[in-house]
């Protein structure tokens, strides 16, 4: 009998057969694989092709043997799906053609049908049928970071459009992330139904909140989010610079909280009532010489023990210039070293 | 007999006639007096001629009524002092002409000299005359962010170059901080000999590191800097998004420590050792309407009150597209609520 895999028992609180691992980014532009496979296509172009997607996905579960893949995507292809005039320019990130700002943008954004994104249902069935039992983890961007797109037009530095909107007119604040939050939900359901057998929502930069914002502004759409997948389905939430939110975190339902390299998981494991915890040795840390690496990835293992589960991953998403030997060395050195 | 200053009589722990206020780049791009005097001249042209520096530095005063000046200056003046490539690209921030990579690059940092600065001792000079009893806080960057511009050549997202020295050539990361601490140090007490009557230290970027690491790649150097003031000038110590580093900030022996406006105050208090506090309203809270603004502010000022002493500002610089009139009324408010 096929025991569970390492990754899914761990994120169930259950006992793996020994720590599993894997890494935020690992699908994508660190590997020179990838770099091949996208040459002379866009972003979004890759995304919407299943062929290139699956491969894409798949390369770092050949190259790392990590145990679970994640999906290949970006934050804002739900949003392209529904017509959103957005471009993805490499070394910036997602550029709209034109910033969310008045209650008449609400109109472009109408709710998400799995028939917008047929390449999402077809690349997940792809990955899932070659990647066997190894589970496939479903990728979307949280409500709150998908706004923060939209109101700047890309990415920022201090929010400052997007918390003039929410301070100065919650209503249509209101309005937006609950549309948002139906869009990511949807977006991560297609993954789950598709064969996705577990889920992350990315609130990257929900970290710029007070907890007091954090709470009013964000939380409830991440949690309606989350929401749109089944319980039984394991849904990790993760944001950078977290460290004074991680106790409002675990009240969006999540069941696993992703942790950045700034919090030890023992300390984070006393504030997320016993959520399952994944991360979190810091992505510079990979460029140190291999055995300093090793010493920092033992510390991230050995603090991971206070948690009820651990899954180990990078405090962010791997870094465009990491040197791809260094993560083969984690994940092997992670899985003898935790081996039971 | 003319009473304390409120500002300094707040940062020593002792009651004040109100609680202070004063911002975080109060002096300088949100200004439109100042664009005025700045135009067609460079930042470092700026910060070296003394009549425009006081002219910068008391704009904020007149218009705003703060209970103090802070120096306008720039990070990276000390090294340009020394002979470091550098210039100050409008929108981005400082460039090197060639990065700090190797041991050889420490043959390019010696000593910085109250004779390299004589623009400094005249512009404090100046500016302490104007003020008269109003206190004028010297300003400085913190070793470890003047490393990572330094190292990274410029503003940097994710320091990978900066902490891959750190990590893999310690030694050399030790030589290089003492230096930048001594010259940061020196940079401050050019200021306080000059007539400065405060420092305040910003280690900006100090927040992207652990605990682990900031105690042993930050803290030291911070240190150094600050210990080169006399212990009887208020030294405030500030960093961005460092919830995580509270405790350890407190290590240096600053006497204030500067709260971004993740942390509520009261929180900070539990955790900074009985320093004052000062901050830390969310610097897109200004964007708010009037009102909303005020009863953000009132709760800062209210969490503040746990602490031993508060010195009102916002949690990071004032954005540059700030409305002046936005501060105006903060200012006054804070003066009008806390009067005693």
């Amino acid at each position: 009998m096929e025991s569970t895999a390492a990754y899914l028992a761990a994120a169930r609180g259950e006992t793996p057969s020994h720590t599993p691992v894997w890494f935020m980014r690992q699908a994508g532009r660190s590997l020179p694989e990838y770099k091949e496979a996208r040459a002379g296509t866009t972003m979004l172009e890759a995304c919407r092709n299943p062929e290139m997607t699956c491969e894409i996905t798949m390369q770092p579960v050949r190259r790392y043997d990590v145990d679970a893949a994640v999906f290949f995507s970006d934050i804002v292809v739900p949003l392209a799906a529904i017509g959103v005039g957005i471009e993805i320019k490499p070394g910036t990130g997602p550029v709209l053609d034109e910033p969310f700002r008045t209650e008449k943008d609400l109109d472009r954004l109408r709710n998400l049908d799995p028939c917008d994104v047929p390449y999402i249902t077809e690349a997940v069935g792809l990955a899932t049928a070659e990647l066997g039992p190894k589970p496939l983890i479903g990728f979307a961007g949280a409500p709150f970071t998908l706004a923060s797109y939209l109101i700047e037009g890309g990415p920022s530095r201090d929010y400052v459009n997007t918390k003039t909107l929410m301070r100065n007119d919650p209503d249509l604040w209101d309005r937006l992330l609950s549309k948002l939050a139906a869009i990511c939900g949807e977006f991560l359901r297609v993954q789950t139904e598709a064969g996705a057998s577990a889920v992350q929502l990315f609130d990257s930069w929900a970290g710029s909140l007070s907890e007091a914002d954090y709470r009013r502004y964000a939380l409830p759409y991440a949690t309606q989010a989350l929401m749109t997948v089944p319980e039984s389905t394991p849904r990790t939430y993760f944001g950078v610079g977290t460290s004074h939110l991680l106790e409002a975190m675990t009240d969006t339902g999540a069941s696993v909280i992703g942790v950045d390299w700034r919090t030890p998981l023992d300390e984070a494991a006393g504030r997320t009532k016993g959520r399952v915890l994944q991360g979190n040795l810091d992505p510079t840390a990979v460029f140190a010489e291999p055995e300093a690496m090793l010493a920092e990835a033992d510390k991230v293992l050995a603090a991971g023990r206070a948690a009820p589960g651990h899954i180990f991953n990078l405090g962010h998403g791997v870094h465009p210039t990491t040197n791809p030997d260094q993560l083969k060395r984690l994940v092997d050195h992670v899985h003898e070293t935790t081996a039971r």
